[in-house]
């Protein structure tokens, strides 16, 4: 009994996905930057997957920018933009409830004397938008807002958010990173005005190590990745064409399976959801209508290390929040920025579902959690 | 017929690489930075490369990080030490040599107030190393010097030169980009006194999208990439777990045929070097005592596009220099700062090896030179 519900930290690939990594690795091995057939034979698939990619978020091909994650997406937005546009305006705004990826560039950008403001989240983990929009103003050159939270699954209303920043300051570049929602929920950059987004291949079935940036054209961005300029400057290093090509592979598959997969998991999320619910001293951390594939909830009183265990021995693989913090054990900042107090958010629990969860696996962690809780419950004081 | 001689740009995976890549996604596709057993499971795997990789180059494998390639790894090195240790001094010594990711680092790094000095080459496309040691001062903090020119082959002689520079001021770190050969010939950290070496999976078998960069301990360093502080801080984002294991399967390949690779390539080398000696107006660019693996030549008077397309047509594949600036079309920095005039440099060609090649296919190479060369110079004036 193998039950993987951590997909939010990483998913396994799908089938598809190894074969046409371990294909293109044979294939398409050639540098896409050399000047003979080979390279170009490597480049006309890698074109390919640009404009696939394009095509799913709304946008050209010319301002898809291949990376080697996450991470490296958000950094070149955050740092390439507010670096470069540093004369325009000296505010940035974000969210307590961004990624360590944006956090810790806001942080940098802080040390080099940027102003940045971290609005403030509701208590269903969505951002206050009007806090967020109230802080926009001439000085204010990038607005940086994820799209889902990894943590609770919150869906920040970015369609509604980038409009508004545009509207009290035309500007000001809106990015978001798009890392947990990207291949799972509809994106449309232009729907949302956004100038900068961020996406990763791992998290929705994909190879690790690939991902990309959108950059809207015309935005004036200076990579903080010096070397030999591939991706038009934005991201040099020697492309990673099987990565690419594998990151097509899913993004075809979730493109195709996008609706089916949301209901299909909304059903697994709301078993466990109200097994959940049918305990004492519990509580559900994401929102009601967040992302199918993220089920936050605390077990007030226990700790999430110890409900962890009891579940890995059964078979279940959970997380406590986010695995990209690297093992650090502390509160999580996004329950906090929630108001959640603190015995609560160190009984939590993230269960993040992929489409090879079943209702089966639901209902059978639902039946481990309600007799499992009971017990853990008792041995320590709950009042 | 297809004789792929880009190899220095980058090569085809080995075939155990390629299912070690498929197997890793599948077995260990959790997050190494995941509390439960699957996570565990990926990180132990990780672990071993980085042992495997930490005694290649006596080093321990806590001085060890993984990267995303070589670019990020040179950036990591360069932009991570200066930065961190400006107030030791301002001087920053390299050569005229470097790749573009380390050249590039260093424009960035001069734009922000560094002085930083390029040391000539020889005409043997060797470092100057009088030259380069001679501006060591107490006002430098940094020395980088490439292990092996990425055009020519040349081998600069970093044992000597690391203890050279340490004698000339302790502080000074010393840095090797050896990306061109790690894997290839032996490197040993403690010999060379290195603080830093980069090194990249795709130039030896291995994968894309995959490196490290080593860090001597107790080196002060502060990363460029900011995240969730994977890496000891160094490198932030999820870890490609198959990639690694990728590179670790490459890496145990080529440190078992270290020796007869390079014997078996000296001898391909050697086939078509004479081949080129028999034509007139040719110059072998690469030094007599350089790497097996790159032999690059000039045909003066003709041009490089000129011959990879004739030599493309009878199924070798080969590049006028570095893949790696991305198609940019101009004269070799490298061969320009070699003393090479522009009209032998125009007509460069790199032919870079693998274990692939056999002796064979560098007769039949040696055959088309010496069949197509001659018609080709009977269209130019020569004189």
């Amino acid at each position: 009994m193998e039950i993987y519900m951590d997909n939010s930290a990483t998913t396994l690939p799908y089938d598809e996905v190894c074969d046409t990594v371990f294909d293109a690795m044979k294939r398409f091995y050639a540098n896409p930057s050399s000047l003979h057939n080979l390279g170009k034979y490597a480049e006309d698939e890698m074109e390919k997957a640009r404009k696939f990619i394009a095509k799913m978020i709304n946008a050209s091909a010319e301002e898809i920018y291949f990376t080697s994650g996450g991470t490296e997406s958000d950094n070149i937005a955050m740092l390439g933009y507010a670096l470069k546009n540093r004369k325009r305006g000296n505010k940035i705004i974000t969210t307590k409830a961004e990624h360590p990826a944006v956090l810790e560039c806001c942080k940098h950008l802080e040390s080099v004397g940027f102003n940045v403001v971290y609005a403030n989240l509701l208590p269903s983990g969505v951002v206050d938008e009007g806090e967020l929009l109230n802080e926009v103003d001439a000085d204010t050159i990038l607005v940086s807002v994820m799209h889902v939270n990894n943590e609770t699954g919150a869906v920040m209303p970015i369609e509604k958010i980038g409009p508004a920043v545009k509207a009290k300051n035309p500007n000001c570049a809106f990015f978001s990173d798009a890392v947990q929602s990207f291949g799972k929920i509809k994106i449309d950059a232009e729907k949302a005005k956004l100038d900068m987004l961020s996406a990763s291949a791992h998290k929705i079935g994909g190879p690790n190590g690939i991902g990309f940036i959108y950059i809207r054209k015309k935005t004036r961005i200076e990579s903080p990745v010096f070397g030999g300029g591939q991706e038009r400057g934005i991201r040099s290093g020697t492309h990673n064409v099987a990565g690419i090509l594998g990151f097509l592979k899913a993004c075809e598959i979730k493109q195709k399976f996008m609706q089916t997969d949301r209901e299909k998991l909304r059903e697994v999320k709301n078993i466990i959801e109200e097994s959940v619910k049918k305990l004492p001293y519990t509580r559900v951390n994401s929102p009601e209508n967040g992302l199918e594939y993220i089920l936050n909830v605390s077990f007030t009183g226990l700790k999430s290390e110890v409900i962890l265990h009891v579940l890995e021995s059964n078979g279940i693989f959970v997380s406590s929040g986010s695995a990209c913090s690297s093992r650090k054990t502390h509160v999580s900042h996004v329950l906090d920025a929630m108001g959640i107090d603190k015995k609560s958010a160190e009984g939590a629990v993230r269960f993040s579902f992929s489409p090879n969860n079943t209702a089966d696996d639901a209902r059978y962690v639902a039946q481990v959690l309600e007799r499992e809780i009971p017990v853990l419950q008792k041995t320590v004081n709950l009042k």
